[in-house]
């Protein structure tokens, strides 16, 4: 049987990367990076040099594969992430192919796998019998709290993790993620706000402060990022003042 | 000033480190070591065995420590923490008057820094001026779900992280962790867990299922295994079935 790696890589920092994910990319005898997609210039950078900084083989094997676009007009939501995942699992499938029998193969996945990550999702559909091992990664949640020196919790109590699209009326301290639609714009003006974008990267950006203040800041800096980078990833977390 | 390097360092695998925090330790003139409380044995052990393993000058200079006990029987569950709170900020203050001026000292934090741990919040008390960077790591969150293979989340849906005593009835899925009273006894038997104890470490215990068809296995377990190691550290996943 083969057995494939879903490894962790962390947020952006080559440094971020852990020494079972290193020890795992090692293990590998072919590694599947996608190249095309969301920040394929930076992203791709990122990956590239974490392979050539901590893969002690001189010239791993790697096999570029592309993302297909999701159909974000799919008015489906559900139905749209699933033909995604059967397309995806169709590429999967032909990559694991090239993995020799017996032998491993390695996705190298953003942040960690099992948050707000298709991979483990879509390998369960890959028909080839495989083994699946987990190795953890940081969160931009973590490199999100780290860069602001905060704590992700207040003492004892609960915190919620949402996409963009679900986010609520903040009762609970909360972290929203995969936002492209500026969810903050609609919450509460005297909510406190920690947020990041581009975390862990050398073009990492933060801003705190109370929403009604910091929200226009934000929303400009956001826009001149993405335009000049093409790209943009955010996270934050919103929560009541103490 | 002196410089305060907060570092997480994984929840029970060394290999969980990752590359920044191998380098903050190496960048530290003192590392402050956590010596007594729950698990002292093994997880001084692991604290160890990183230093050995990661840290290069051969003897670094360590501090250890007594991490005093919150006072639980306190009824104002907020003024027990506070008043423990104080009772380190005093230890850490004697800890960094230990720093050389201008130099750098180091906490091992277990997991990550900003998840359910109280190192940050104690600095804001220590009265020298300091700066405090933060060094992710990886959350008892990621290894369990890393260790079962799962994703935390559905798909575009938003997740809860609770400690025990806060656990209510699962709408959202639910991480619980700092359960000592085994909240999911009380939790609805449909529901499926995913629990692990003891993730990272070689003593590593999982068990997922349908709650009502598992629970009683997992009290016997925790039972067992807290009877045989001293002491106990769980996480669990709940969430209704697919
Ligand atoms: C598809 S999810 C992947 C999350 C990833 N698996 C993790 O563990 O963080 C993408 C979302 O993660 C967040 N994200 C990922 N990388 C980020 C970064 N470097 N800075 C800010 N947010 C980031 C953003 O909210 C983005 O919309
Ligand atoms: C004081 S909190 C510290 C959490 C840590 N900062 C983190 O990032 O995971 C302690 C709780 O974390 C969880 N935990 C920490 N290490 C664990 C381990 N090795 N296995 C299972 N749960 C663990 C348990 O829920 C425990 O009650």
């Amino acid at each position: 049987m083969k057995t494939i790696l879903v490894v962790g890589i962390g947020t952006g920092s080559a440094e971020h990367l852990t020494i079972a994910a290193i020890e795992a990319l090692n293990r590998a005898d072919v590694l599947f990076v996608p190249d095309k997609g969301i920040g394929k210039g930076e992203l791709a950078d990122v990956r590239r040099e974490i392979i050539a900084r901590f893969v002690r083989q001189s010239d791993p094997r790697q096999i570029g594969y592309a993302v297909p676009r999701r159909d974000a007009a799919n008015p489906d939501y559900g139905r749209g992430v699933a033909e995604w995942h059967m397309a995806l699992a169709e590429i999967f499938g032909l990559l694991i192919s090239d993995v020799p029998q017996g032998g491993t193969g390695a996705f190298l996945v953003w942040g960690d796998p099992g948050l707000y990550d298709s991979t483990l999702r879509i390998l369960e559909h890959v028909s080839e019998p495989i083994a699946v091992e987990v190795i953890p990664g940081i969160t931009a949640i973590q490199a999100l709290t780290a860069a602001h020196g905060i704590a992700l919790n207040r003492i004892g109590e609960p915190v919620l993790i949402t996409p963009g699209r679900q986010l609520a009326a903040v009762e609970t301290d909360t972290v929203v993620m995969l936002d492209g639609r500026m969810a903050f714009l609609d919450a509460d003006p005297d909510l406190d706000i920690f947020w990041g974008a581009y975390l862990g990267t050398a073009q990492q950006i933060l801003v705190a402060g109370r929403l009604g203040d910091v929200r226009d800041q934000i929303v400009v800096m956001r826009a001149e990022a993405r335009e000049r980078h093409g790209w943009i990833m955010d996270t934050y977390l919103l929560r009541k003042p103490e």
